[in-house]
């Protein structure tokens, strides 16, 4: 119904995560009604972060420079990284600011099921970095089947290293209801029981 | 926390009507892990939908030619006009088949408290369509404040030239629940009855 080139940016809307049609459909109507100006500067956001941002050489999150703040941060603690499977992640610690260490960004975690093995994702990056003045690695990869498995994995790795590995703590979360905390959740919460 | 270009692609996903700032940055990462041929394949549909739609120049529907399918169709019957309020509303009249007359869209409706009057509308297009082979139109705008409005308004004007006008009936819709029908709505259906 709608013209060839209209339909086609609705269908490419819906290829997008999260955009069913009706969605689409609104998106691009509303393109289309944007003052040309403002869809030169959406085009231009577009290539500009798929032009500029890479991966950061050293922890392999993203960045549009050679090294990122993190890593070429002279306040930054660079004897400890933090091992995470996503930028995203990473974004959600800095927002605590309480973590003054290093990142390294796996960009996945470990998943036979969707053939996803430990060469597929950035160890061996994470190996290279392992210099002497390396303390500590946290695992903070998610408390999920792969990600468990991820911590396991690398733990192995380092331990034979003699590198201090730690897992970030699993319990109940602040403001959560015990009653309501999976069984799981609630065993990992007694076992990480801590004196007050 | 963003690399900045990453940040502008994420600000400029917001922009968009009905996406918030989860929905941006998951939209923001997944066309940063697009290949390069798809992002390129998604602004080109941008662009080509930019520059080559507009308003056919005798229904004032979207189309990518100068006269729409619609209006250069020798299938369809010209002596009746369906005025609407969009060209969604074409579309959705158009997946009923039911329809075979020419269709007018006004973009929008008069709505004083918006600002918008008679001449903001395409109306003074659908006037100067109004050939004597035009013998009904059906008024078709939204059965809100404003479209009631629209329709009386341009009713008005087509009567005084002599041409049938008629408005979408309003009742129960099928597979509605009459206990749960609102008042106007039981009214406008009552005073529609028909013979059965």
């Amino acid at each position: 119904m709608y013209p060839v080139s209209l339909q086609e940016l609705i269908d490419e809307f819906q290829k997008l995560p999260g955009i069913g049609h009706k969605s689409a459909v609104r998106l691009a109507f509303h393109v289309m009604n944007m003052p040309s100006a403002k869809v030169e500067k959406f085009i231009g956001a577009i290539n500009k972060a798929k032009t500029s941002v890479h991966l950061c050489s050293k922890c392999q999150n993203l960045t549009d420079k050679s090294v990122c703040d993190i890593c070429s941060s002279p306040r930054r603690d660079s004897s400890i990284i933090c091992v995470m499977e996503s930028p995203k992640d990473v974004t959600a610690l800095e927002k605590t600011k309480e973590y003054n260490g290093l990142y390294h960004v796996l960009h996945g975690a470990i998943s036979p099921m969707d053939g996803v093995g430990p060469e597929d994702i950035k160890i061996k990056e994470l190996i290279s970095r392992l210099t002497p003045e390396v303390k500590e690695v946290i695992m903070a990869t998610n408390p999920t089947v792969e990600g468990e498995a991820t911590a396991m994995y690398i733990a192995r790795l380092l331990k034979s290293m003699g590198i201090t590995v730690t897992r970030i703590a699993h319990g109940i979360p602040v403001g959560g209801d015990i009653e309501y905390a999976d069984e799981v959740t609630l065993t990992r919460a007694i076992e990480g029981r801590r004196a007050i």
